[in-house]
C-alpha cells in the first residue's frame, strides 16, 4: 500500500475526523488510504475479521455526517482520495470509467475535454469526489434535466464487507440479468459496500444556454411557470429555482449584487435552457417569457444577454446559504414534496412557524423543478442566537411535520448519515425499514461498514 | 375476493398455464385473481406458510417463461389483472398511480387524457400491463429518450412474500432517505415482491415530431449518425433503431410494402425527434440530414411528409419479426453491448455464423440508440427447418460467447425467466449472483416467490 498508506498521528487525522464546518467530529483508530480496488477489499476483508467498524470517505464534504467515525475510537476511515484515475473516457459509448476519488469537477472537465457532458453539479464539485456522490446519492441543480447520481451511472467497482470485490464497469445502456445491485448500492451512505469505480454516462456538450430570472408574485405563479416551462422546453429545461424575495435582500445586503429587476418581486424563479443546437434556446425562451407575462404569471423577467450577467443570475442563487450567514442563526432543513403541493407546502409552514416562532424569517429557495425546498429559517432580527438555535429540534418536528403531512420527504438530497438517523425510525414506512436492515444484514451481517449511519 | 377470485377448472386455467406464443407452459393448483393489494398480500401470506410457490402474472405476455409456472402442478398463479384501476392522474406533479393489473396503452391513454405523455412504449401495449412492465424492466423504443420502466416510476406498493405490505407509492423526484427498494423491485420478475401499484412519471406531450429513414452503407455509418444526432438533437432524438437491407427485403417480399428509397442500401436507420414544442423538429431533422449526407456519412434519406408515411417507416421496422417467418426457422438473442462495439460485434458475428451455419442469414435489428440488438438469424434457403433450429444452442452459444467479448448482455430487455435461468449462472459475475442470492434469501427465505425464475 505504500508508505502513505495508512496516517495514525492524532494531529495527521485532524482533517479526516472532522468535516469542514466542524459539525460532525470523532475519533479513529487510524486513517487508511489505498490506492487500488483490491486494498480496499483487503482493508475491508482484515476489518470484517477483527469485526473493526470501517467508514468510508471522499472529499469529507457531506452534511449528514455520514464520513465521520464516532467518539469511540475504534473504527477506522477508509479513505478513498488515492483512487483517482480516470481509467477511460469512451465518448462514442457516452461512458467514462471513473475511480471513486476523482473529484467531480475533475470528472466534469474531463468529459469536456472529450466534447462530452457530465451534468452532475453541486456546491462542492471542487473537492467532492465521485465516490461520495454516489454513496450519497448527490442531486445538485441539473436534476430536472439528468436525474440524480443515482441515474448517472451505468455501473459500479463495489468492494463487500467480507472482502469480495463485485466487478460490474458496465458501459450498456440496457442489461436485464437481474437485480439491479448497482442503484442499490448507489445512496447506501457506505452501508453496504464501498464503491471503488464506476461507469458514468456522458451526454452531448449543449452549445446552446438561455437563462432568466423572472419576478413573481407567489409560489402559486412559480408553479404554473414551471408547468408551462416543461410543456414549451421539454427535455430543454436544464434548470429551475427559485427563491424568495427575503433571500434576494440578503444577498443584495451581503453581498454586493445588484438586483437585476427595476423592482421588487414576492416569489422568483431562475430559469435556464441548454440545448446540444448551436442556438435557439434564446428564442425558446424568449417566447417562454412572453407567453408567461401575457398570461399573467410573471410579473417581469430579466434574460441574461452576456456570460457576465448569466454568471450574476446564478450568483444571485447560489450565494443565499452564504448571504444568510450575516443575519444571524439559521435552522436548515432538506426537503420535498410533491412539486403541485409546494404553494401549499410553503404557506402552511410558513403560518406554523409565524405562530410558534414569532419574527423568526423562512427563507426556503431550491429545485422547485425536483419538488426539493432547502427550508432555511434566519432569526427573529436581533433575537439571541443562542436561545433561537437551542429551538433546532422543536423547528425540525414542525417543519417535517408537515413535510409528512404532505407525502414527502426530510432527506431530499444530503441523506441520512448519523444527523437523520433517528429521525429515520419515526418517519419511514416500518416495513420499508425492515426491508432495508433485511439487505443490510445480509450484506454486512458483521455491521462492520459505516455502524451508526443511515439505519 | 368474490366468486370470480380463484379459477380451478383446468379447462380454464389454459390462458394462464401457457403463453401466446406456446413457447413455454406447465400446469397450475389453481389461479387467484385478487381484486386488492391487500387481498394479494393476503394470498402470499397463506402461501408462505403453506410453503406453495406463487407464480405472479401480468398480461402473460412476457417472451422468457417468467409468468408460467413449472410441471408440477404445485404452484398457483397469481393474476394481477383484476388490480385494474388508475388510482389518480396528478398533472401538476406529473405523476399517475395506477395499479399492477392496468394495460399499458391504457395507462398511456390516461396520460395523454390530462395532457401529459407516459413513453413506455412496446410491440406487446395493448394487452401487457405495468405490473409486468416493471417487473420485468421493460424497454421498447423510446428508451434512448426516457430510459426503461426502471426509470419511469417513482414510488411503489409491493406485497412481500409473508404477506407485509410495503407503501411508498411516493410522488417525490428525490428522496434520500434510505436504499432504493424501488429500484430493486423492479426488474426482479417477480422473485422479491408481487408490485401491485406504482406511481409513473409523467411528460410534457410532444407536439411535434420528426421521422425519417436513413440508408446507410454499414453499421460504422449508422454509429456516426447516431453520435451527429445525438450531438445536434439532445434529448429530442426520441428512436434510432437500424435493420439491415435483407430484413427490409423480407418485409418488402412478404407484407405489401414498397421501398421508401429510390434505390437499396446495406444498412438502415430510423431516426425520429420529438419535442414539446410546437414546430422545430422537421427543421432539425432536415438539417441533421443535410449534415449527414455532406458529410459521407448516410447515402439517402426520406422524411415522413405526413402521418401516413411516418407510420409507413415504422411499419418497416416493427414488422421484421413477422416478415421473418415465412424465410423459416429462425434463433433470435436479445443482447446488447457498448454502443462504440456496436460494428465490430455485427462483423464478427456475421464471421462466426457464417463459419458454422454457412448461407444462414442475420437479420440484426433493433434498438442501436442503446446498444440493443435483436440478433434474429433466419435459416439458409430451402434447408431444413427442424434441423436447423435443432442446433438452437449451438447457434446461441456462439451468439452470447461473443456477446461477452464484448461486455455486453444476453439479456438486453426481455429479461431471464426460465429461458435464461442456466445461462444466466454461466455468464454473470459470481460475486453479483452470490449478492443477488443473499438479497433473495433476505426477501423470500422460503422461496415461494416465482420459484426456478432468475436465480
Amino acid at each position: 500500500m505504500g508508505h502513505n498508506g495508512v496516517i495514525a498521528d492524532p494531529a495527521d487525522m485532524i482533517g479526516y475526523v472532522t468535516e469542514p464546518r466542524d459539525a460532525f467530529h470523532g475519533r479513529a483508530l487510524c486513517v487508511v488510504r489505498p490506492g487500488r480496488a483490491e486494498e480496499v477489499a483487503g482493508v475491508l476483508a482484515l476489518c470484517n475479521d477483527a469485526g473493526v467498524g470501517v467508514v468510508p470517505q471522499g472529499g469529507n464534504t457531506g452534511l449528514v455526517g455520514g464520513q465521520t467515525p464516532d467518539e469511540s475510537g475504534e473504527q477506522i476511515i477508509l479513505s478513498l482520495q488515492r483512487l483517482d484515475r480516470i481509467r477511460e473516457v469512451d465518448p462514442a459509448s457516452d461512458v467514462m470509467t471513473v475511480e471513486a476519488g476523482v473529484i467531480l469537477a475533475r470528472a466534469q472537465q474531463a468529459a469536456e475535454e472529450a466534447g462530452r457532458y457530465f451534468p452532475l453539479s453541486l456546491a462542492a464539485e471542487g473537492s467532492c469526489t465521485i465516490g461520495g456522490n454516489l454513496a450519497a446519492n448527490a442531486g445538485g441543480v441539473h436534476v430536472i434535466a439528468y436525474g440524480t447520481a443515482r441515474d448517472l451511472a451505468l455501473g459500479l467497482e463495489v468492494a463487500l464487507a467480507d472482502g469480495r470485490l463485485l466487478s460490474n464497469l458496465s458501459k450498456l445502456r440496457k442489461d436485464n440479468t437481474g437485480y439491479d445491485l448497482t442503484r442499490l448500492f448507489i445512496g447506501s451512505e457506505g452501508t453496504l459496500g464501498v464503491i471503488t469505480a464506476a461507469t458514468l454516462k456522458l451526454f452531448p456538450l449543449p452549445r446552446s444556454r438561455a437563462t432568466a430570472l423572472v419576478g413573481l408574485a407567489d409560489p402559486q405563479a412559480a408553479l404554473a411557470l414551471l408547468t408551462l416551462a416543461k410543456a414549451r422546453a421539454g427535455a430543454a429545461l436544464a434548470a429551475f429555482e427559485v427563491l424568495p424575495r427575503i433571500g434576494v435582500d440578503f444577498v443584495l445586503r451581503h453581498l454586493a449584487a445588484r438586483d437585476p429587476l427595476a423592482s421588487p418581486h414576492r416569489w422568483y424563479a431562475l430559469v435556464e435552457l441548454a440545448s446540444p443546437a448551436e442556438s435557439g434556446t434564446d428564442e425558446l425562451l424568449t417566447d417562454l417569457l412572453a407567453e408567461s407575462l401575457e398570461q399573467g404569471v410573471a410579473e417581469d423577467a430579466a434574460l441574461a444577454a452576456t456570460l457576465e450577467q448569466r454568471a450574476g443570475l446564478w450568483r444571485l442563487r447560489e450565494t443565499l446559504p452564504e448571504a444568510q450567514k450575516p443575519e444571524g442563526g439559521s435552522i436548515k432543513h432538506d426537503v420535498s414534496v410533491p412539486i403541485e403541493s409546494i404553494p401549499a407546502f410553503l404557506a402552511e409552514a410558513e403560518a406554523l412557524i409565524q405562530r410558534h416562532f414569532p419574527g423568526a424569517r423562512p427563507a426556503p429557495f431550491g429545485h422547485m423543478g425536483d419538488g426539493n425546498i432547502h427550508y432555511n429559517i434566519s432569526q427573529p432580527p436581533g433575537a439571541d442566537r443562542a436561545a433561537f438555535l437551542a429551538r433546532r429540534d422543536e423547528m425540525n418536528e414542525l417543519v417535517h411535520g408537515l413535510v409528512r403531512k404532505f407525502g414527502g420527504s426530510v432527506s431530499a438530497e444530503h441523506g441520512v448519515g448519523r444527523l437523520k438517523r433517528d429521525l429515520l425510525r419515526k418517519v419511514k414506512d416500518p416495513v420499508a425499514l425492515e426491508v432495508m436492515r433485511a439487505i443490510k444484514q445480509a450484506l454486512d451481517p458483521k455491521g462492520v461498514l459505516n455502524p451508526g449511519k443511515l439505519l
